[in-house]
């Protein structure tokens, strides 16, 4: 047992580094310095996105990892619940307080997972580096603060079970956790022994909290720099915010069906997916002093690079001690980073081909005929016509007849009504109601084409109960995915709200 | 053993009453003469919803019985191929002079079916009726020919194993059935087992190929007397036309998966579902007699009150003597009915409020104004105001901007283009670009939904590989679901094929 309390202080040696290296890049990045920024800014975007899907990919281990550690059923609910606690208040502006609580969390957790499989985590200074602007001014200020604070209620909580695990002679099993034997020993099986085991739980839940938090930020900043789906930026719009939220728990979920919850074995590419992105960070940060050399450089130049040493031995470490569990990073990072230069690439073609000339390339109107299928004379009808004819004086109605009774009273019954608008009568002998109209939009395309935009008119009942839909609007999505699938065709949704 | 052979007369002399009678109905109803339409055509339309939703009910059990009764997977196998067969080549001309040769097989194995849990089925003699129009001319006296040959080939196939099982001294057992039996006895366990095995396997896939001919079929009758949803009615397209397919293929399935493929006990429910609708349509042939009062009715109306009588006395016996597994039928037979109801009710209404008073409601074109939203100067925007602008000349650029220099920098690019269209700027502090744009075209709607169709101008990204989808067209996507829960605002998608 005596080895665990040099362990415990090799563990905390670490943790300080780290706090006094990071506390460095806060001031030099105000504006949010991630180890995906610090290291595309200092060493190239290469490394940044190294940085970048390393973290993207660990904050998925860690909702897979502190999700699954317990009752499997129990932490789904949680992260269910937890998504979607996220997916409704998904506001990064109301929840920015909740970082500094949030954290320690985190890391009590992993650094008990530590004690058993090496020194790991530690994303939380990942996190308030990245949050910055997130804090209340002076954020920079703020971000340290929270930093250093962290950094001592995760030292001494560390330290103390440590100790006190010592003290009680208890070692890690894995059928219990260190905490739930101090407890058990400590209080007996009574109410405090489950006020711990409670508390642990909820610490669980916040872990993953942290990373529903990190993750949608960095998502949006690789986004940003495109080199990830446009969707990820959409940060202000519920919806769109929750795009993050919603891969992070999909994936999460994914890998705890594929490794059936025995997440054990992710630990330790767990642990390595964190400590290469600090690497890169402390890494970026000693080029950043070589190169700028401000006045007194040279104390942050030792402390960033004993911090970098640091958690390049960690990485060694691990690399080669737990190989097996580890090796599968070098397909996973490359392949991510592989993925990022692929949607960057199309992103830049995009831009090339939408790229306008100011000067030369105006806008250019033409002529404009509108197509209205029409299944009889309604008030649908009506409406459409209505709005085709505000638009162009060039409406055609369509309709499709099965056989010459239907569409012999069709045309008697239009030319009464006499709308103003021209029928074209389609017959159609196989009851095929869209090949005839596509057809004839072709016709309508090959003529008309070069001098006239074609738009379709399509109506689309807004209906009080959902299930209304079943009833209507079938046809209507069936043209519409045909029409879809057409380079040309404009297509005009035009709303008819039913009343009942 | 003995008492098997007067069963097999009974059933044979069952299936002869009911084919004669049937015979008649196709005569009287040489447009298609199932017992939905018999049924409601003389007895009015609860008897003929009762008749029809009684064997859609049946369809989907014929398939989840005669799917399940086999190695479970294998049949579910057969039901998806079956399915997604139909699907790809669904079209009735095609498949109709199948009927013939599928219905033997359905009952077949329903007959064997009935030698152990009594005598049930017979939904081909249904299905011919109902599609006396699919035949080659002259229709009705081909269908007719068919039932013949069709109760000849049953009643023969019926007798043959029932005298042959009772030779052998085979009686039905749970884990094999009297076919299996009779050709393991018969031939060993040699080729000619598997090949009458392999046949009865293609059989139980025909009883299931005949239940999804037959169901879009009535499901298409229900449709267009408005008891069903339209979607229903859409048969000469291939997408339309499945829809049936695909609710049979989901609902049976569903049923599979709920019994946990234990369909055994089904088989009284299938059994009186068929022989509602017999009784029905008889019935309803005996009114028809009595109130035409053709020459020579007399023989023809005793036939069909012979066989109400007949299927009468089966399902009063099977009501009786098997009343635990039938009595879901007085659950189901009524919802189905309401359902019914309900959504003609809905047709009945939506056709009071779409009536159209021909003199009286002419179209009324109004003036326009259309939305651009845009997110930059580019070819996509360019695009959009071309065709904006063939359309109507009050045209309105908007552009979101989270911050001032962004705002500025757009203002000013847009002057120096000069489109020839305004541009306005919202700015949102939250990083929300659909609340504002929703806001914006609240105050457009205000001011000119009186004298304007408000129309939104939608681009879409036509791209060339699939998973590029994931890249585009997110903001629009989320600005149409804003828009498409608003009554008024028409949504015109405007489509940019992607060159890469």
């Amino acid at each position: 047992m005596w080895y665990s309390i040099p362990i415990s202080f090799a563990v905390l040696a670490l943790l300080t580094v780290l706090i006094l290296s990071y506390r460095q890049t806060i001031f030099a990045y105000p504006s949010g310095g991630g180890a995906y920024i610090v290291a595309k800014d200092n060493l190239g975007v290469s490394a940044g996105l190294m940085a970048g899907g390393s973290l993207l990919v660990d904050y998925i281990l860690t909702v897979a990892v502190s999700s699954s550690a317990y009752l499997f059923v129990l932490a789904v609910f949680l992260l269910i619940i937890g998504g979607g606690y996220q997916w409704m208040t998904g506001n990064i502006h109301a929840s920015a307080p909740a970082y500094g609580i949030a954290i320690p969390g985190v890391t009590v957790f992993l650094l008990l997972k530590a004690f058993s499989s090496g020194c790991s985590a530690l994303t939380g200074v990942e996190a308030v580096s990245n949050a910055i602007p997130n804090f209340r001014a002076p954020a920079e200020r703020n971000a340290a603060k929270t930093l250093i604070m962290m950094g001592m209620i995760l030292g001494s909580m560390f330290m103390g079970i440590s100790l006190l695990a010592y003290a009680y002679g208890v070692s890690p099993k894995a059928e219990e956790t260190v905490v739930s034997q101090i407890a058990s020993a400590a209080f007996g099986r009574g109410f405090m022994y489950y006020f711990i085991q409670t508390t642990t739980a909820i610490i669980l839940f916040l872990a993953a909290n942290t990373a529903f938090a990190a993750f949608p930020l960095l998502a949006f900043m690789l986004a940003k720099d495109r080199f990830m789906p446009n969707m990820f930026m959409v940060r202000g719009d519920r919806l769109g915010f929750s795009n993050g939220i919603i891969v992070l728990a999909t994936l999460s979920a994914l890998l705890i069906i594929i490794s059936g919850g025995d997440t054990e074995n992710l630990i330790p590419l767990y642990a390595i997916g964190v400590f290469v992105p600090f690497t890169l960070s402390q890494a970026g940060m000693m080029k950043r002093w070589i190169t700028r050399k401000p006045s007194g450089w040279i104390l942050p130049f030792v402390i960033n690079t004993i911090g970098m040493l640091t958690t390049l031995t960690v990485c060694l470490i691990f690399l080669f001690t737990k190989f097996s569990q580890v090796w599968f990073i070098f397909l996973f990072l490359p392949a991510v980073i592989f993925i990022f230069r692929k949607i960057n690439q199309h992103y830049q073609d995009l831009a090339d081909e939408l790229r306008l000339d100011i000067t030369m390339d105006k806008p250019q109107p033409k002529g404009s005929v509108i197509v209205i299928p029409v299944a009889g004379i309604t008030q649908v009808v009506r409406n459409s016509i209505s709005y085709a004819k505000s638009l162009t004086d060039d409406v055609v109605a369509v309709y499709v007849g099965f056989d010459d009774e239907s569409v012999k009273k069709m045309e008697k019954k239009w030319e009464e009504w006499n709308p103003g608008v021209r029928l074209i009568v389609l017959r159609s002998h196989y009851r095929s109601v869209v090949r005839p109209l596509m057809k004839f939009i072709d016709t309508v395309e090959w003529k008309k084409a070069e001098t006239d935009h074609v738009t379709v008119l399509i109506p689309q009942f807004i209906t009080n109960k959902w299930w209304h839909n079943l009833l209507h609007n079938q046809t209507s999505l069936l043209i519409k995915a045909y029409l879809f699938a057409r380079q040309d065709v404009k297509i005009a949704t035009v709303p008819y709200r039913l009343k009942k």
